[in-house]
């Protein structure tokens, strides 16, 4: 690959250039269409669909427990070790995120407060085909399930072939209630309206092809969502001491998601600069999905040497990335350079793979730059908060004034009437 | 208005018939439209439409601080004093909201934690005409604020007469930065993309009509939003010793905000609904937005008598209303029964519009049944997080084998290697 230098402008234009145009219009109508088909004819309408986007006729969508039991009796020992593991460590780190409400009585006669409470259904998409990843059903369904979410609702596209063992095992694992064969767009409608056999779910999280994410998209706010989930993508720090096998490892973990993703080295050494791309080059030769990485690197990846650090973190923070990797000498001293960015691995050991998997931390993350004000999935995204308040007379005596002035400024006369009736009888 | 009673679903069967339907295909396309010229021709895009919609020609959309300092000095005293006393509660209370990061070194070679940032600019939309709130400038600047929001930019429409003095003191009081007079989608459009003369912002905030919510949704992702507002809507939950009087002023006080309005009361007690039917009619033949909170009632509101306090707080839940008056005996004890609620005001004294404008909770709510899955306005709005990771050698050795397992099962290999390279040189 080409090593490109320049300012930060021209690096920024550079990048901007690479960016993954998203065409949504083009499905837009067809989404809603079948959004309208299932709002109308619920279970037939998703089963019409499944026929003909997943060439399956369906006459049930649930999956029995009988069948998630044997598909997790049919999983591999070490696979069952692994995913228990990793759910040890999702929810070791999920907890910490658990938030309580709070009480605030210190004003005379006035007690306010927060409740936090769980969303009570919540439904998680899993996509199809070969990103039918046992580890998202951990990653969506453990958080939710610390949140203290009642009824976890899994679906994912029914498959002629059966869907994985481990899918299923990794859904019995993280607690999942129910699961359905059901997927694309038609799956978001049914899940957001409920249907006969599915049921209603308060929010929808999980990524998704495109259908799947302009559906989301359309129903917020008949239903709430968790992010919408673009290309996948890694920046990696690195600097004089970083070792380019290992960078040259994680950046092609990233780019053999699809040729969509984004894998970019910012270095201030120019020698590791040339030997990651030395290394790229002779791991590319024996990876299985060398032509999904080869096309990625190509139009989206990107070896950059800088000055000097600063210009480093600048260029990191204009591009928000959903992972970051600081391979740099005291990488922990370097958090507070961190503005935007989903998860951040810090030091040659923490592997970004290691973070999808193992580590705790969740994977579904800020993609395309929005780690600018999105967040990382977590315990957060399945509660809500319910404030409350209360006023003795004597308390509202004292701020009741104020009250109405600033209704009557703002013209909402019955807004000032309700406090002064509680003071006086009306006209 | 007539008294309403039978069995729970008969009672939501008969609700749901009022719900107001909101038609947002028509606008679609314009907003669209609108979205794209902005996009493309930026301020003069933005201030063709401004002539057209607000009728007025600008040459600059920004308000200088000389102006906004007019405004204060030309605010009543009693105004500025209402204002200051409204920050002080809304800031003491969002205060407890504040959230810290973690970090978890609890495991033998490993550092996990999370990073909680302060989105860096914010665009807080204050509608025109007779919803132009100054109440609402300090609801939704305040949080912003307390979280570290670096950059604060009000939007609200132009106006051939001017705006509001005290619209401009509650921005002056409330902290905000900077304030342009632009409005509808063409705002939306301007704070999402940025033009040469309007910054590009993070996250738009902040309630609107069909065109601003219809833009807010549409650029979704490319920029975060709170949440899609409806119509507002009360429900008081009533037994024998609540006051009628002070439940009709609750009552009409969310009538009179537009006629779309949905004030519910639901009473253990028949004679306390009787009594709150005529405490209305009393009430409603002074009020000056009268015409407004009858067509309101007649078209949105209801008086329920259910059998017990069950079927109460079942219907209040599956209303899920934005604000809900709890008027029963012992309010406070009933908090557990709360499931699905925007904002709380427990006992007598706190009305609701005491929440509105001074209380400290937010004002910002889930409407419309979506108290089921979003919260109220807060600080948590205006952060995000960053998830963090280390790990030395020999903690990534323990855990090596279940994600190279879990890698391979999913059928990515370079994931795997991202492990291996990092214990053995690769072929």
């Amino acid at each position: 690959m080409e090593i490109i230098k320049g300012d930060l402008n021209f690096l920024l234009d550079t990048l901007e250039k690479q960016q993954a145009a998203v065409e949504e219009d083009q499905v837009e109508a067809q989404v809603k269409a079948i959004l309208k088909e299932v709002q109308i004819n619920g279970d037939e309408a998703v089963r019409r669909y499944t026929e003909t986007f997943d060439k399956i006729k369906l006459t049930n969508f649930k999956l029995s427990e009988a069948e998630i039991e044997t598909a997790y009796q049919n999983t591999a020992p070490n696979l069952l070790r692994a995913l228990e593991a990793a759910k040890e460590n999702i929810e070791s780190f999920h907890l910490k995120q658990k938030q309580t409400g709070f009480i605030d009585a210190e004003k005379t006669g006035v007690i306010r407060g927060q409740l936090v409470l769980p969303i009570e259904t919540v439904g998680i998409y899993v996509p199809g085909g070969t990103a039918r990843y046992p580890s998202s059903v951990l990653m969506n369904a453990i958080p939710a399930k610390i949140a203290g979410v009642k009824r976890i609702v899994m679906v994912t596209p029914a498959d002629p072939a059966g869907l994985p063992d481990s899918l299923l095992a990794a859904a019995k694992i993280a607690g999942v209630d129910e699961v359905y064969q059901i997927g694309g767009a038609q799956a978001i409608a049914a899940l957001a309206y409920g249907t006969k056999s599915i049921p209603k779910v308060d929010k929808i999280v999980g990524p998704g092809n495109i259908y799947v994410a302009t559906a989301k998209k359309i129903l917020f706010g008949q239903v709430a969502i968790d992010m919408i989930a673009g290309p996948s993508e890694v920046v990696v720090l690195a600097d004089e001491q970083a070792n380019p096998a290992y960078i040259a490892a994680d950046l092609l973990a990233q780019a053999e998601h699809d040729v969509l993703a984004r894998a970019i080295l910012i270095s201030t050494s120019e020698k590791v600069a040339i030997e990651v791309d030395a290394a790229l080059e002779q791991q590319l030769k024996t990876l299985p999905r060398a032509a999904i990485a080869r096309q990625a690197l190509a139009n989206h990846g990107a070896l950059i040497v800088v000055e000097d650090e600063t210009t480093q973190f600048a260029l990191m923070n204009e591009i928000a990335p959903e992972h970051l990797e600081i391979q740099l000498v005291d990488p922990m001293s370097h958090l507070n350079q961190v503005k935007h960015a989903g998860s951040v691995f810090l030091g040659a050991y923490a592997s970004e793979p290691l973070g999808d998997y193992l580590a705790g931390p969740n994977h579904v993350l800020p993609t395309s730059g929005t780690a600018r004000f999105f967040s990382p999935l977590g315990v957060e995204d399945f509660i809500k908060r319910t404030a409350f308040l209360s006023y003795t007379k004597e308390a509202l005596a004292k701020e009741k004034d104020a009250v109405m002035d600033l209704a009557i400024e703002e013209g909402l006369d019955a807004h000032a009437r309700a406090i002064q009736v509680r003071f006086e009888a009306l006209d």
